[in-house]
This record gives C-alpha cells, structure tokens and sequence, in this order.
C-alpha cells in the first residue's frame, strides 16, 4: 500500500491500519509494483499517469471523467456492470460520476425486468460534490448571510445557502452542462444500450453532503409500484424506504449521510402514464458516488 | 376597504394607502357593502364565510383549497384562463396553489401553440410556502446546526436546513402528498384539459422565499426550444432568462424574491424525445404564487 500526490503533499502522513504511511510523489515510476491503482485526481492528472501505472501492470480505478468514455475503457457500478470489468484493454476501469451511480443503482434491477425506455432526472446535489473548497465555501455563505453580510462566492459562481445553484461547466455548442450530459452518455455506456432516453436537469442545493434524486421512468413493458418495491427490496445496494408517505417520511440527505447504501423510496404508480413509475433516491455522493464506488471494483476485481 | 380577521387579531392597526386601518372581527355580516373579498384564511374558515360574503354579493377571491376543486367555482390564473371567472354561481373564484400557479404561467404560451400531452414536474419549494412559522424554524434550524445543537421542529416534521424535506400532508388511498395531487388536478382544471398527464413529486429545500420548478413536458405536436423561448418572450408574465447556460446563469431564488415575474430558463430541447422539452421556473411564492394572483384577479374583474 502506498499513497501518491502532488509534490505538494509529499511527506504528509495519512492514517493507514492502526499506522502510518507517507505520501509519495506521483511519477510514472512510483507505480513499480503496483496491483490496484485507486486514482482520485484531476482528468488531466489521470490522463498523463493512468496509461503509465497501467503500463507497469496496474489496474487503474480513476475517479475522474478523464477516461469514462472511452470504449476501451470500462465504466463500473459494481452492482450494475461488474462483468464489463473483465475486459479493459488499456488497464483501465473507469468510475461513474456521482449522480449516474446512485441512479443506477436504483434503477437497475427494474431495467432486468422491464428494460428502461426513458428517464427523467431532476436532481438535488449536495456542495460537497464539488469539493471541500465549495462545501466551506456554502457554510461560509450561511454564516454571512446570517451576519447580514455579503456571501462570499469565490468557488462557488454565487449564492447557494437559501438559494439552489447550477455551477456545472457549460457543454460547448449545447444547452446543456456537463453534468447533465454525463448523466445521459455514463447511463447508456453502464447499462449498455443506446437507445435510452434521458432527460436531465442538474440542480444543486443548499446541503453538505448527500444527493438526492427525482426520477421518472418509463419502460418497454408495464412496471407498477408494488413490483418495483419487490425488486427493490432484494437489489445489491439499495436500502428501500417502504413506507406509505406521511409528512417527513421519505429517503433524505440526513439519512444516506455516512452510510453506503443507496436510499429508495416514494415509489408511486404514474398517474399519467399506465405502466411508468416516480420515485425519489439519495445517497451519500462522497461515499457510494465516488470512494466507495471505486474501492467495491477493486474489492471484486480481487475476490 | 375594510380589514377582517379572526377575534385574536380584532383591533390592529394596519398601514394601508398612506393611513391606517382598524382589524375587525371576520362574521358573516362584517361583508355586507363588500364588493371584492380577498380570502387569505384556512380552508375551515373559507369553507364557513366565503358562502357568506358572496351572500352579501361580494365577489369572494379564496386563496385556501377549500373551493379549488369546487365544479361551480373558477379557478383562476389570470394570464392562463381570466375568462373563465365570468360564469361563478357561488359568487366565489378559488385562487390556486402557488406551485401550480407560476408552472402554468410558464406553460400555457406552450399549450396554446402546441397542446401539453405530459408533464414532468419536479419542485424545490421554499419554507415561506408553509407560513411565517416555518420560515422562521428554518432560520432557527440554521441557527442551532451552525451552533453545533439540534435544530428545533415543531412546526417542520424534521430537518430543513442543510437538508431536503417532504412536509406535505398524505392523501389517504394515495401515494402521493396533498401538494402533489394538487398540481395534478388543478393543472387540468386551469387548462380545462383533463387528459393531460401530470408527474409530481413536491420537494422543500432550505430556501426562505422562492419556488424553483425542473419541468419535462410533452406535446401533442412537436415544440423546439427555439419557437418555446419566441412564445415566452412575449408570454405574460413572464421574465425569459434567454442566455446560453454557463455557470451560475439561470433563474433562481435569490432574482426572483419580490418580484411579480415568473422567471423561466433552461429552455432546453428534449435529448431522447423529439419535439419536447426542459425548463426551468422560479417564482416569488408568496407573490405571484399566492397575495398578487389574487389581487391581479380582483383588479381584472374590476378593470
């Protein structure tokens, strides 16, 4: 076991089994050795020392979206596409974003039974997605704007305390940001068809940590709610919230925060649309939406 | 102008045209010589003294739920259906929810042009929508996290502040909250097309003021997002946030807290579904979502 990083942080010692481990500089070289390669830097940092820990017989599990789209490269919800693990021609596996892997998590086991037509996806994204700067950044803004001062918006593109924000890059040439996109393309590689249909909007909120999600899917053939709350119930990964509605009683931040699973619940029969479903999924974005994530394909790959 | 009010508040003064006024106590004879009655109470007085208002011939404007779903009462946003407030044989017009009010602001330049088949509606709803109280017990939540205590709920059925929260009453036999059905019913009956499909799923965030709405919406024939944003440039109404996304530009809480404007942006063509589209809807909830439609119904009877 050992830690890389910039220069920067070189020296730094990090907590490791009941010890200690210094961290190292992250050259091609210092990957010598290496089985599995957890990476959790920039898209360029992955770009240029992916293929070199790869070429010295790692296994890279990169955390960025430096590699998610690459057909040669796999891109993992362990609970969902473990099998497209086995074959990564570059030495590479990629991990999802965030929003994609707790969705899919979710919607898996009812696209097994009924294959998923189309999906609409508004979210409620927690600063911390964004990086401890930006998590600071937002209770920073609370203490402002309690003191009846300015929000400070130096990480952030402007006020997210009290307000909802999206601070996703712009996709050139389209309507769309980033996170949107990804959220289509990642959800049609992971469960390997094409011809889903994803309507995304990506919004975030005023929380720390913990995603949430409001999902509507329609599928090939009719699914009802009881159906759907049975195949929830036994899915890898989901912890089903299976209760009638009542004010406060659904899955929420609070509840996924530090815990792996992800949280489904309020799933309802559509009341439009015979055959379709809504339903509502949180999860914890640091853990299940990227750590955790990466540290179960390892976990598989080694099993 | 006279101002009426339960026993409790009977002798107030309020400021009103440069003078004040006197409360007084809210009977059924207190309307006589009332031309128009602006209802802002609970669904339990509307339900008792609205009858009596008309009675005295006062067009009564009731805010509540009482009479929303009432065949022989007018539901009325006037820039969607002001004629159908002519025809009122209890002399009563029902104000709708404040959700549903600024969507279909937003949407009826969309329907008169191309017929809405499908909505896909999920909220970000503010606290002030639950009352005065609820505004303050989110501040007071803010208050107790940011010190480390447990955040007061007396009035919210949990957490708000850093959180996201369903507070919305159960409809019995139903899945779905109150608020949720709310937007379902009373969209068709503004429209007056009740064969249009309508996917709530109502969200609290821990915001003061302002409603945000992530819309999904399907027509009869195809729309693109270049004709929707020339129909909502001229809409009524409505404030279009016409720029190409990029970080942090989009409607938003913070610009439309007392404003009259529903704001709509995000305009979006529908990536898996040809001829639909996204957007995104923010509104002063306690303005045009609930004390300005009513005043804008009363000032265009009066007109």
């Amino acid at each position: 076991m050992i830690a890389l990083a910039s220069p920067r942080s070189v020296g730094r010692k990090l907590p490791f089994a009941g010890g200690e481990i210094e961290v190292q500089v992250a050259s091609p070289e210092a990957f010598a050795g290496v089985t599995y390669a957890l990476f959790s830097a920039g898209a360029s940092t992955a770009r240029e020392l992916a293929p070199a820990a790869a070429a010295h017989g790692a296994v890279v599990i990169d955390n960025s979206s430096a590699w998610r789209m690459d057909p040669e490269v796999p891109l993992i919800v362990p609970e969902v596409n473990m099998h497209a693990a086995a074959k990564r021609p570059r030495g590479i596996i990629a991990n999802p974003n965030c929003s994609t892997i707790q969705m899919l998590v979710a919607l898996k086991p009812l696209h097994d039974a009924a294959r998923i037509r189309h999906i609409v996806v508004s979210t409620y994204q927690a600063a911390s997605g964004k990086g401890q700067a930006a998590m600071e950044e937002l209770l920073a803004q609370h203490h402002a704007l309690m003191n009846g001062a300015a929000p400070p918006a130096s990480i952030l593109p402007g006020q997210l305390a009290m307000n909802v924000l999206m601070d996703w890059k712009a996709s050139p040439g389209s309507d769309y940001s980033e996170e949107e996109l990804k959220m289509v393309n990642e959800t049609r590689k992971i469960l390997g068809d094409d011809t889903i249909a994803v309507s995304p909007t990506t919004v975030r909120v005023p929380v720390v940590t913990g995603h949430s999600e409001s999902v509507h899917v329609q599928f090939h053939r009719p699914m009802d709610a009881v159906e759907a709350r049975r195949l929830l119930a036994s899915a890898p990964g989901v912890k089903l919230f299976d209760e009638p509605y009542a004010p406060g009683r659904h899955p929420q931040p609070i509840h996924a925060v530090g815990t792996d699973d992800v949280f489904v619940g309020r799933v309802r029969d559509d009341l439009g649309v015979p055959g379709a479903l809504n339903l509502f999924i949180v999860a914890d974005n640091l853990r299940k939406g990227a750590a955790l994530n990466a540290v179960q394909i390892a976990e598989r790959l080694h099993a």
